[in-house]
């Protein structure tokens, strides 16, 4: 009996990628810039599973998400020749609590909370996770992932904090999400799981992440299709 | 517009006295002990707030609350010339995570529970909180507070961090507790206030925390009755 939903957050519930490149046209306008923000979104992007490789294997003590990114955007910076002033650095850093969910995210997940906790599970921090809820109007009930954990998917720990955190066995707990290597992940540790489909989260060629690998608890277009299949459950 | 109750959970919706020395007395057959388990409970309690004191000034560093449970408990057997095996030990110390609630409790959260989130705001670490859950059915949706934190009430952390992982605004939470200065601390930091009377928490001779001493949002015998006053509104 599934009581709780976990969602990661990135391309699952939010483009990351277009909320990027919309903001980073605004600011080449206000820099005078001349950026290709997809080029570099994806360049972003790219360096977030190699920031956190240390902190999974030890080698640095817990940093929070905003951190990694924050170092990851002063050396795309940098390699750009572009310099800015301390408060203008934490603006364009925090993009990632401004981003906008997929068209269907705020729907689906509105319809789903009626019937099951809604957390999160994703290795942004808290206060990135909540500013980016009252900027899009995500209904979370509780706000879980790596932070809580202090430590960083795919490591076990986020999902097993979690999973206490809501007063449950891992296996009344489901995992959302587009990608399958969390998915799996999760499995392992007794999560239930559904895979929503994100094709075009990394853009139009996106060759991967495009199908259901595995023999999923549930498997959805998007959040509203998934909202349908566990109400007819 | 309150969305989320967070509860302190020693004494408001546990009774941890009673607890103690219910297990105390099976404690006492099993080991052939003569202890005084009421003045036991009271002893180990009393060390509560002295041993959170060095983290809450930055003494010491983070630890949970089974470890301060633990250390106090080594002292007072210590002092009593009582000594045990570390499994028994490990046993005696998680009798906080088997602590009992008062009789209105289930039924008074069960009945929140429709129309707000639940949530835990207590110094216990969150593997106490949850086994307590499982073990007494308090229908939490998120457990939060001290741990989440890394750092103990009254300091400020617990509170405000556990409005963020609900991703509410402080004025959006209501604290319910049986200690006045658990609400006036709340208060201050923005939270509504609801007072529930346990005028017994302490044993029979209890006398303090016996009525409301400020302006609350909320006053009430049980938490019954609360429910019945937020159903009203």
């Amino acid at each position: 009996m599934i009581r709780a939903l976990c969602f990661d957050v990135f391309g699952t519930v939010v483009d990351w990628r277009s909320s990027i490149i919309a903001e980073g046209v605004q600011f080449n306008h206000r820099y005078g810039w001349q950026v290709d923000w997809a080029k570099f979104a994806d360049a972003w992007r790219g360096l977030y599973q190699p920031s956190m490789e240390e902190v999974r294997c030890g080698d640095r003590e817990w940093v929070p998400l905003d951190t990694l990114h924050r170092e990851s955007l002063e050396r795309l910076l940098d390699e750009s020749g572009l310099s800015l002033q301390e408060d203008e650095l934490d603006h364009v850093n925090r993009v990632w609590h401004r981003l906008q969910p997929w068209p269907d995210s705020v729907e689906g997940l509105t319809r789903m909370k009626s019937g099951f906790t809604l957390a999160t599970l994703s290795n942004g921090n808290i206060e990135l996770l909540s500013d980016m809820a009252s900027h899009s109007g995500l209904p979370w009930d509780a706000i879980l992932g790596a932070e809580p954990a202090q430590q960083y998917k795919p490591r076990p720990e986020p999902y097993l904090v979690s999973a206490k955190m809501l007063a449950l066995e891992p296996d009344q707990c489901m995992l959302v999400a587009a990608h399958n290597s969390d998915l799996v992940t999760a499995a392992k540790l007794g999560f239930k799981t559904a895979f929503v489909t994100r094709s075009t989260e990394y853009g139009p060629t996106q060759d991967f992440d495009l199908v259901a690998e595995h023999g999923y608890d549930h498997v959805a277009a998007d959040m509203i299709e998934l909202a349908d299949q566990l109400q007819g459950q």
